[in-house]
């Protein structure tokens, strides 16, 4: 059965490197869902997280692959209850008057931020896991929503 | 003069738009800081944001080549004065009893929230603009850090 997995691939820091991770998602046709690249503490490494639908027999196939690239130096699975998943939203949602408070009082709840308010529009700024996000976003559809921006997510394992 | 550059690059969400859009980097060389692909409103398109260091000329034909691609819908350069910009990170830190309020303290400076805490370690997230982040990194680096996590920057443009 297809489900949401989370990969954390550290990798070596070369032009060409997610390049080549990303292709061998895309040859197979796996379609990557969300995806980081970043500094980790050793400037000679990147740290890749990535979520993407796959059931068990993709991801093994993939990860041994991956696992295989020159570039690749480890390749994990992060589940939610040994790791920290996060992620930001920014969403600009088209405000009138009357609708402000409603939405500011929605984001009061889901402890969201807004960073940015003008007569016509509102920015805010949600962070937390991707699950939070998605019914945030859920929450205000009714709303006008302009334009959003996610980051995917970011992982660390606890403990 | 290299400088460095935030990209956001509206892409069709297809398996192997990513690649053309990283192998058009790492073809001449360039080096990608950070990269996140996230969803849009719109299910058929995808949101690439990407931070890499750039000079003007270079900063030129990567904008118009990367435009021509089919994949891509829109391509804009994001400026701090007129974007939000923000990352997060998750840096865990291993901590004995005499440090960990001295490292509790610095995170409420920076509105650092503690999401994990065992008797050894410690998870911290921070959200902000890049320069928050890489500051923090800068004055916890005297702490034992085991590693961290950032997602790269996401952006949405003010007003």
């Amino acid at each position: 059965m297809k489900k949401m997995r989370v990969l954390s691939i550290l990798v070596k820091n070369n032009a060409g490197t997610l390049t080549r991770v990303a292709g061998l998602f895309a040859r197979r046709g796996y379609n990557i869902d969300t995806l980081t690249v970043s500094a980790t503490k050793d400037h000679r490494f990147s740290k890749i997280t990535l979520t993407a639908e796959l059931d068990d027999i993709m991801l093994g196939q993939l990860m041994s692959q991956t696992a295989k690239l020159q570039e690749v130096v480890s390749i994990e699975e992060l589940f939610d209850h040994n790791s920290v998943l996060r992620e930001i939203l920014l969403v600009k949602v088209a405000v009138t008057h009357e609708c402000r408070s409603k939405l500011i009082e929605i984001a009061n709840v889901y402890k969201g931020v807004v960073v940015d308010l003008s007569r016509e529009s509102m920015i805010i700024e949600l962070t937390g896991k991707p699950q939070k996000i998605d019914a945030f976003i859920n929450v205000i559809d009714n709303f006008n929503i302009v334009n959003f921006c996610r980051t995917g997510v970011t992982a660390v394992q606890r403990g």
